[in-house]
C-alpha cells in the first residue's frame, strides 16, 4: 500500500502522518521523487482503511493497494520514469548513454588509452573491472586496489564517470571515488551487499542474475531502494538457457517489461549476453529500438590478448563505428544523447 | 564437402561430375542458386581429395570441406542471401515484410474483414490457422477444411498470399492453393513432415521449436532443402526458459546468428514469444533493428473474444499504427518494402 | 466434471444418462475402469448442477468438478492405479518391468541375439527402433520396414512383447503386430498422431517431450485416452536444461508427481536422459526407489560400433548385472516382477 | 598437473620439491590426504616435463596432467572418497547421514523441541537458519545472532552438531561454535566468501547454485579447498528449469557425476528442490539409491505456521517415519549409519 502525498507537503505533517500509520501496525519508508513524496507501507496492511486515511489527512493526494511484492520500485508508486545522475551524465529521462571499457583493467597505460579513445567515440561512462569474479580460483582476478586506482585516474583524465564492480560489502570504503557501483549478476541476490549499497546514495548498476526472473530482479532493486538509495539502473545481460552457441540468451523482452512494471532506467549489456563479438552490433541496435536507456559494451584496446573475455570485446575502431551508428539510432528514437558525432 | 560449379556449367557435364563423385562412394545433392550450382557431398567424404577433383574437372570453380552438419543451408555453400518468393511478395533480398492475421480463422466474414484491413495497413501476407495444434483435446481445434477455404477466399479477395499451418503430411493435398506452408514449433522435428514438405517446392515458414537449439533448427531446414525445396523462411518465435512473465523468451540473437550460419531469410514472431500484446510493438521494432527480414504478428478483429491466443493479438487499429512505425524503421534500415504508408 | 457410476450400471441407463447431459449442452466421453464407469463432461459445465444430476439419476454414485484440464487421466476420476497389459506382461499393478534393447535394429542377427540375451537377464519387453527420428537427414534413419520385421521376429523367438516407435500416423498399418507403440519425445505434441493412436486400443509408451511440462505431458496422454484408448504408459526421459555434462536432466520428481495427478503407470528411461552409460545404473536404482513401474534401458550387443546412441547403451553383460540388482531392489520395494534371478 | 608423493615423504624433501617446481614457473598447493600428499601445480604447466620430475625426485610416486579446471577436488588427485567429520558425525566413508531441522529458527523453545525430536528419529545433525536470504526485503529475515544462539543451545542439548548458513564473510566470527557452515545456493559463486571459508578449517556444506553447472559447482568447491580447507560436503538442491509444478528440478544425476569427477562427499536436499512436502519421501529414497552420502530435510514442529518455506517442511512425525524407512534403505545399500531404529 502507498500513499502519494500532495506536492509541497510540509515535513512535520509528513512525520505526523507516518507516525499514525506506524501506530496502526505497519512499518513505512519514504520514496521522495522530484514532485511527490510517497509513503510505502510494509507489513499487515490488510487492516488499513485506505479511504479513511486519505480523507482524514489533508496532505495525502491518494492511496492505493499494491499487490506486487515490490513497492518502492513499482511504477504504480512513481508513474513517471526516474533517472539516475552520475557526474554530469544522466541515465534515463530521455537520454541514451553508452558505457564502455574493458572487462578488466590490465595496466594504467591500457585503461588511460581506452578511456581517451572511447570518449572520442561518444561514450559517456568508462567501465572496467578491478575486482573480477572468476569461476576459477586460478584465473586472473583483476589488479584489485591498484586497478581501481588506474581506472579512477583514467576516468578523471578523460572526463568520464567510472563504473566498476564491487564484490562484497567490505570493499565499499575503497569505492568512495567511484561514480557508479556495479553489482554483478552473481551478486544480484547477495542481499547483505544490496542492503549496504542501499545505505549509500551512490548510483548503482544492478545486473540481472543469469537465472533470475524479472520479479526477482525487481525485488533485488527493492532491497537497495527501500534502504534509501533510489539511484538504481537495471541492466539486462542475458539469461541462462539450453542454447549453446551464445554464452547466454539476451532477453530483450525484459526491457519493455521492466519499464512497464518499474520506473527505473534500464540498460543492456549485449557483450556478456552473447559472448561473441560478432553479435554485439546487431544486439546493440535492437536494444536501442526496444527502448533501453543505454548500453554497456565491452571494449578492449587489443581483444586478442585480453586477460579475460576477449572473445566478446570490440576493439576501439569497432566501437567507434558502432557508436556512430547508435547515435543515429538514438536520434531516430527521439532520444537525447551526449554522443559527439 | 561442397563443390561450387562455374556459372553456366552445362547439365551434361554436371551429371558426369556427379557420377564421378558417387563412384567415389559419396551421395550428393544439388543446390541451384541464381548464379551458381553447388554440389553437396554427403557420407564418407574423408576419402575425397578436394584439390584433385577441382583440378580435373573444369566446370568446378572451387571445393571446400564443411564441418557443420548442415550443408545445403550453410552460408559457406551459398555466400549470398537467398530469398523466397510467395506470389509477388519477396522475403529476403533487402525486403522487409509483415505477415499478419488471426491465430485461428473463426468465420468467413471475420477473415475477409481482417484481410482487407491489414492489407490497407501495409501487410503483405495473410496468416490464419485452419488446423490448430492445441495442448488440450477439448480446446477449439480450428475450422479445419472449411477454415482453409475461408482463408484462401479472404487472401484472394484482398490480393494477399496466405500462410497457414499444416499439422501432418496427410493434409498436404489440401494445401495446393496455399501460398506458404507453415510448420509449427511443435512440428519442427517431425522429420517425416519435413521431408514431405521438402518434396514440394512451395515456400515454407519453419518455426523454431521452443526448445530447439539454433543448430537443430538449421538441421530441420536442411531436411527440407536437401529434399529439393530451397524455399525455406526461418522464423524465430521464442524459446522456453524459466521466466514466467512472458509465454516464451524471444531470442533475438538467433537472427544475426542464423544469418551468419545460413543464407536463408529469417523472420520473427513476437506475438507467440511474448504472449502479451503490450510487448509486441517494442519487440517488433527490435526485430527490425536486429536484421530480420520480416515479422509475423498475430492480429484479430476483436481480441477480447478471440477463440485462441487473444491475449497476444493486436487489434486492427493497433496493427495499423504499428505497421506505419515499422515502415519508417524499415526505410531507416535501408530495406525495401511493400508497405503503403 | 465427472460422474462416477455405480458398479453394474446397465448400458441402457448409461446411454440415457449421457443423453440428458448432452441435452444440457456438454459433450461427454466414457472412461471404463475395472469396477466403475466414469462419465467425463467436456465443455460448458458451469451450467450443470452436480447435486441435481446425482439425486435424479440412480445409477450415479457421485459427481465432482475437476479443475485440472486433464480429465480422463486424472486420478480424481480413477482413484486406483491403472495398469497396461502387453501380451502377458503387466505394467503397473505392483509389477516392475524392464524394457531393453538397442536404439536401432541393425540386422536380424543382432536383434535376435540381443533379445535372447536380455530375456535371460530378466527383461520382460524388447525395444528397438526401426524408424529413427534423427536430427540430421544424413544420419542413419533405421532399417525401416525391414527392421520392423526383424524386431518382430526377434521378439517372437525370445517370447518377448516388442515396443517400437511410430513416427507418423501413416505408418500405423505397419504396426499391427507390434505389441506396444512408442511415441517419441519429439512427437509428444504431434496431436494428430496422438488422436490416431487413441483410436486403436494398442498399449502406448508416451515419452515426455524434452521441454514439456508435467501438465502438457498429461494433456498429451489425455488426447489418447479421450479417443478411447486407456492403455497409456507414461515415460519420463529427461528434460532440456542448461547442464551440458549430461544429454538431458532426468526429472525423477516427475514420477511421484505424475502418480499423484494421474492413475497411469509411469516408467523411466535413464539412457536417453543421461546420454552416458556410466550413469545408467545409479539412475535406474533411483527410479526403482522413487516409485517407477519400470525402466526402459538402451542395450546393445556392441555399443562401440552401434549405429546410433552408442555412448549411452549398456552392453549385454552390464545389463545382466544391472537387472540382477534391480530385481533385488524391486523385491525390496514390495514389487512383483517377471524377472528371473 | 599433480604429483602424488610416496607415503611418508618427509616434510623437508616435500618443501625442496615444491621449491623446484616453483622455480620452474608454476605455483603449487598441497592436498594432504590420509595416505598421500599431492602437490597440485597451477599456471604454465605446459613447460613442465612430468617424467623428468618423477625420475629425478624419489619422493614422487607418479605425476599426471589434469585437463579439468578443478584440481584439488578432482578424483584423479585423490582416487579414494574423502569424508568430512563434524563432531562425532562422519559424512562420507560409507556413512549415510540425515540432517534435519527448520528453515528458520523461530524461538528457543521451538528449536530445542525440534532438536530433541529429530535426534530420537535418528537424525545426526541439526540444521536451522539464523540469517535467512530472502527474495523480499520485507520477508522475515531470521532471528539473526539471537537465533544462532538458540540453535547452538538446541544442538548442545540434544547432542547434535549444527549446520547453519552464513550470508557473508563479515559474519564468520559469529560462527566460531557452529559445527558446519552452510553456503547457500545464491552464494555459490560469492567467491570472496568461498575464499574466507577456505581459510578456516571448519566443515562446509556447499549448495549448488540453482543455475550452476556441475563444473561451476566443482570450481566453487575448488575455491574453498585450494585455500586449505578440504572439509567440503557438496549438496545438490535442485536446478531451475521451465517446469512450474515443482520449485526446482532435483538433478539426481548430479550425484553419480559428482562422485565420478570428485572425491568429495555429496548430499541431497529434496525439500528445497521440490518445494512440496508430498514429494520429499520419494525423492529421499531415490537419493539413497542413487548413491548420496546423506540428506538434508526441512522439518518443522508446525509446518502450517512456519515463518518461511512451510509448504516443503515435514512435520516431526512425518520425519520420524521417513527416517525409519531411510535407515532400512541405507542398510540395504550397505551403508553404515548413526541412526537409531
Amino acid at each position: 500500500m502507498v500513499f502519494v502525498l500532495k506536492q509541497g507537503a510540509p515535513e512535520d505533517k509528513i512525520a505526523a502522518f507516518v507516525k499514525k500509520i506506524e501506530a496502526a501496525g505497519c512499518s513505512t519508508f519514504l520514496s521522495t521523487g522530484t514532485e511527490h513524496t510517497v509513503v510505502c507501507l510494509i507489513g499487515h496492511t490488510a487492516k488499513i482503511d485506505v479511504d479513511f486515511f486519505v480523507q482524514t489527512n489533508d496532505i495525502v493526494e491518494y492511496g492505493r493497494r499494491i499487490t506486487e511484492p515490490y513497492k518502492a520500485v513499482n511504477r504504480m508508486v512513481h508513474p513517471d520514469d526516474t533517472h539516475v545522475r552520475a557526474g554530469d551524465v544522466i541515465v534515463g529521462e530521455g537520454y541514451f548513454q553508452v558505457i564502455a571499457g574493458p572487462c578488466a583493467v590490465e595496466s594504467e597505460e591500457q585503461i588511460i588509452g581506452v578511456a581517451q579513445s572511447i570518449k572520442e567515440s561518444g561514450v559517456s561512462m568508462l567501465r572496467g573491472g578491478a575486482f573480477k569474479p572468476r569461476t576459477s580460483p586460478y584465473a586472473f582476478q583483476g589488479l584489485q586496489e591498484e586497478g581501481l586506482g588506474f581506472l579512477l585516474a583514467a576516468g578523471r583524465a578523460a572526463g568520464l564517470p567510472v563504473v566498476t564492480e564491487v564484490m562484497n560489502q567490505t570493499q565499499l570504503p575503497l569505492f568512495e571515488d567511484v561514480d557508479v557501483i556495479q553489482i554483478g549478476a552473481r551478486n544480484m541476490q547477495n542481499f547483505d551487499l544490496l542492503r549496504e549499497v542501499g545505505r549509500c546514495r551512490k548510483p548503482v548498476v544492478l545486473k540481472r542474475g543469469f537465472s533470475s526472473t524479472i520479479e526477482e530482479f525487481l525485488m533485488s532493486a527493492e532491497y537497495i531502494v527501500s534502504e534509501g538509495n533510489p539511484n538504481v539502473i537495471l541492466c539486462e545481460r542475458g539469461i541462462r538457457t539450453f542454447e549453446t552457441m551464445t554464452r547466454n540468451t539476451l532477453d530483450l523482452s525484459a526491457v519493455p517489461l521492466l519499464k512497464q512494471k518499474s520506473h527505473l532506467p534500464v540498460i543492456v549489456d549485449p557483450s556478456h549476453a552473447a559472448g561473441l563479438r560478432s553479435l554485439v552490433p546487431a544486439l546493440s541496435k535492437a536494444a536501442v529500438a526496444v527502448g533501453a536507456d543505454g548500453l554497456m559494451i565491452e571494449t578492449h584496446n587489443d581483444p586478442q590478448s585480453a586477460l579475460s573475455d576477449g572473445a566478446q570485446a570490440l576493439d576501439l575502431d569497432q566501437l567507434r563505428s558502432l557508436c556512430a551508428d547508435l547515435l543515429r539510432r538514438a536520434v531516430f528514437e527521439g532520444k537525447k544523447c551526449n554522443f559527439r558525432s
